[in-house]
């Protein structure tokens, strides 16, 4: 089969592999309909942070159709279209159970040496506890629908994940840090779950365009210090909910510098270096959140984006084909794409 | 008067200030009976954060008598007896309302330029909001009963804020990093607040045997890596609730490590250099805390010192005069005491 494999810094093939096949009983094969490119997928295409190895599979977001069952599979069926989730779990363990599957005892990642998902097949370890089916009435010829799916395998979840963390409540005052795809998801999980100012903190006239149908109701364009002196303006010291999505040590230090004394800062990207406790200590910021669990947060998700009352599909704002999924990470390297939706079947 | 001032690491000396007088209406000037030597008073002392200035008063902890009273003071009378929290605030501002005194909008801390607790008196801004008063039938020549009231000018509130902070719950299991004063009142907090287990990390047979009494009921005496394998196999893969009680980036590398996926770290040390987030963030680990609003838990934790519930007088190991400060600090510094009960008047 065809699928995506990480040759090093801003080298990634579309190459022959040998084909995904059952491994385990528990295992399935899925076929893969949609994938997409995720911005921790630049990472190791920038040399930042190799997370598919020297020369590995590359993708974690995928959707498609059930191919081949394991004879331990309970829930599953071939034929049946699924999503998944950025990383697989058992469902079972103490951590599953307690809605943290990406802490799975017996979870693991896409790509490198398992199959990735910007490819055309995957096998899927732990696959009860691993996916979730979609309703049959689902139209799949709706693209519009189908990219709004294509986001539950990361990025909505994960800017949900950040709203969570920051402890965002109905009514409350949120700060968004950065208008990537993760930020904007952020926006509008936020606005989800009650957030009445949504604050989002970026510089890019498309996205933050985005942003406002999301329903941020303020944008400040400022960075660092300015940055926050501006959300100080606009908060009156400051808002005890903040969403960090981009990951940097500066985007990480604005964020708690514009978090309220006491608040919470949501944290869903990782600065690559440590960063001072000083002003979290002194003001008693709470940082919350890490790698969000995807599985957990798909259920609910997915039924407000096929009842139509979230609609993220506009984050991927780029369609390629599998073998067009050089260029759709040049597109995102080069911001000339917020995120790129990859049609594979 | 006569009162402590920092002159340079390793020197502080007990001289001649200005007497302590009203400025504000709403001020009382406190006549002190007995005062605390800080664990953070050792910061300066060693040269490494001059939280007094270059050449300033110090201490911030300290109880006693109303000696004169500001005008528009509604609540207290001169003769009442009173303990101080580390910080003065209002009492009224938005984050005093919700038990962040620490953040109050018009507080600050004793010392420095301010009136220091290890002197003869303290001039105490906005003291309805600052001081706690003492109920009438405590009786202060129990020498035992003042020294546990006297830990609730800090250390033992700052335990109790790494517990709750740490999220510490009815059954849990709970990790204390450190066997300071800071620590052992951890210890005692998580045990009041309903831990069934708590692990205590340190590697001072007096403190460890302080740490028995106050109901940790195992002790890791390894640290670094070693400690968190410990805990590790004490807990089946880490605590959820876990104190960092020392404020140095190993202990708080190590309170990370021995939580477990999912979990809380509630932290009142402050690390001098930046940490990694990378291990919080692949284990949604929560970091929570800060420098503790005594404040808001001195009504709760005094009354169940006057009843007998907790009695955390053995961290003051050791008992001064106020001309024997410098000698208290030396012992703090040497370890040779646990921590300095200081007797004014």
């Amino acid at each position: 089969m065809r699928a995506t494999v990480f040759h090093g810094p801003g080298d990634v093939r579309v190459e022959e592999v040998p084909d995904a096949a059952l491994r385990e009983p528990t295992d399935v094969v899925v076929r893969v309909t949609h994938a997409c490119i995720c911005g921790s997928d630049l990472w190791p295409y920038r040399g930042e942070l190799l997370i598919y190895g020297e020369h590995g599979r590359t993708g974690h977001e995928f959707m498609g159709v059930v191919e081949d069952v394991g004879a331990e599979v309970r829930t599953l069926r071939r034929g049946d279209r699924v999503i998944a989730p950025f990383a697989f779990s058992d469902g079972v363990c103490e951590f599953c159970s307690g809605g943290l599957h990406t802490s799975c005892v017996q979870g693991g990642y896409w790509g490198a040496a398992n199959d990735g998902g910007q490819g055309e097949a995957v096998r899927v370890p732990w696959a009860d506890g691993t996916l979730v089916r979609l309703p049959e009435e689902v139209d799949l010829t709706d693209t519009r629908l189908v990219t709004a799916i294509a986001t539950l395998t990361d990025v909505m979840c994960t800017g949900h994940h950040a709203a969570k963390s920051a402890g965002v409540f109905p009514g409350a005052t949120a700060v968004v840090v950065g208008d990537g795809a993760v930020g904007l998801c952020g926006v509008l999980a936020a606005n989800r779950l009650g957030a009445e100012r949504v604050i989002v903190m970026g510089r890019h006239d498309d996205r933050l365009a985005v942003a406002r149908t999301f329903g941020a109701t303020d944008e400040v364009r400022e960075r660092g210090a300015e940055g926050v002196e501006r959300v100080r303006e606009l908060t009156g010291g400051g808002a005890v909910c903040v969403l960090e999505c981009v990951g940097t040590v500066q985007a990480t230090e604005t964020a708690i510098a514009a978090c309220r004394p006491g608040g919470n800062v949501g944290h869903v990207g990782v600065p690559p270096q440590p960063i001072s406790l000083m002003d979290v200590y002194n003001r008693n910021i709470t940082l919350r959140g890490g790698v969000a669990p995807a599985r957990a947060y798909q259920p609910e998700l997915l039924a407000d984006v096929l009842a139509g009352v979230i609609d993220p599909s506009p984050v991927l704002d780029m369609t390629v084909s599998l073998d067009e999924v050089p260029a759709g990470y040049a597109a995102m390297d080069e911001r000339r794409a917020i995120k790129a939706l990859v049609t594979v079947a």
